[in-house]
């Protein structure tokens, strides 16, 4: 998945190995798994080369990291043409028994 | 490696089956390797949930795609405290070699 941090969503992170985003929509600090309880327990954090990226390697609670119930949120791959996608990856759950919205 | 794209590069890649970005720096389209040779041959493209995140899987010619010669540009882990990195893998080019400037 990719998110958004800001500076207290990194620092929250380091502090406590769960992540934590900033979502911009919400203008708030996004405690990954608050809602579906779906956490992620964070091991390692790398930076990258010009120190404006974070890659978090992360062990996902309930096994689904995207809000859509697939354990990745690249589930969809571009055909060749390149004009339509297709869903590779299996749904591990229903995104309206974990979301009360 | 993460990298932005605007829709002509991301149609380029598409159709070429090579990795092309948008520079934001220099507002240019980024051919990958067109400097340094070392171009990414697409396997296959991904797009996320909410349809604004590309994921390329790719092979790396010259086994390295971060421009400080490190396969990956996440070759800095945080320590536990959160306030210092530590290099980890193997540089494969010294960037000097590689790039002109």
């Amino acid at each position: 998945m990719l998110a958004w941090m800001n500076e207290e969503a990194y620092n929250e992170t380091v502090r406590t190995s769960k992540a934590v985003y900033y979502s911009r929509s919400r203008k708030r600090l996004w405690r990954k798994g608050e809602e579906s309880g779906n956490q992620q327990i964070v091991h390692e954090i790398r930076i990258d080369c010009d120190r404006d990226a974070v890659l978090l390697f992360v062990e996902q609670v309930g096994g689904a990291a995207c809000h859509e119930g697939f354990s990745s949120c690249f589930f969809r791959r571009v055909t060749e043409s390149g004009t339509s996608h297709e869903v590779v990856g299996q749904r591990l759950f229903d995104p309206k028994t974990v979301y009360k919205k």
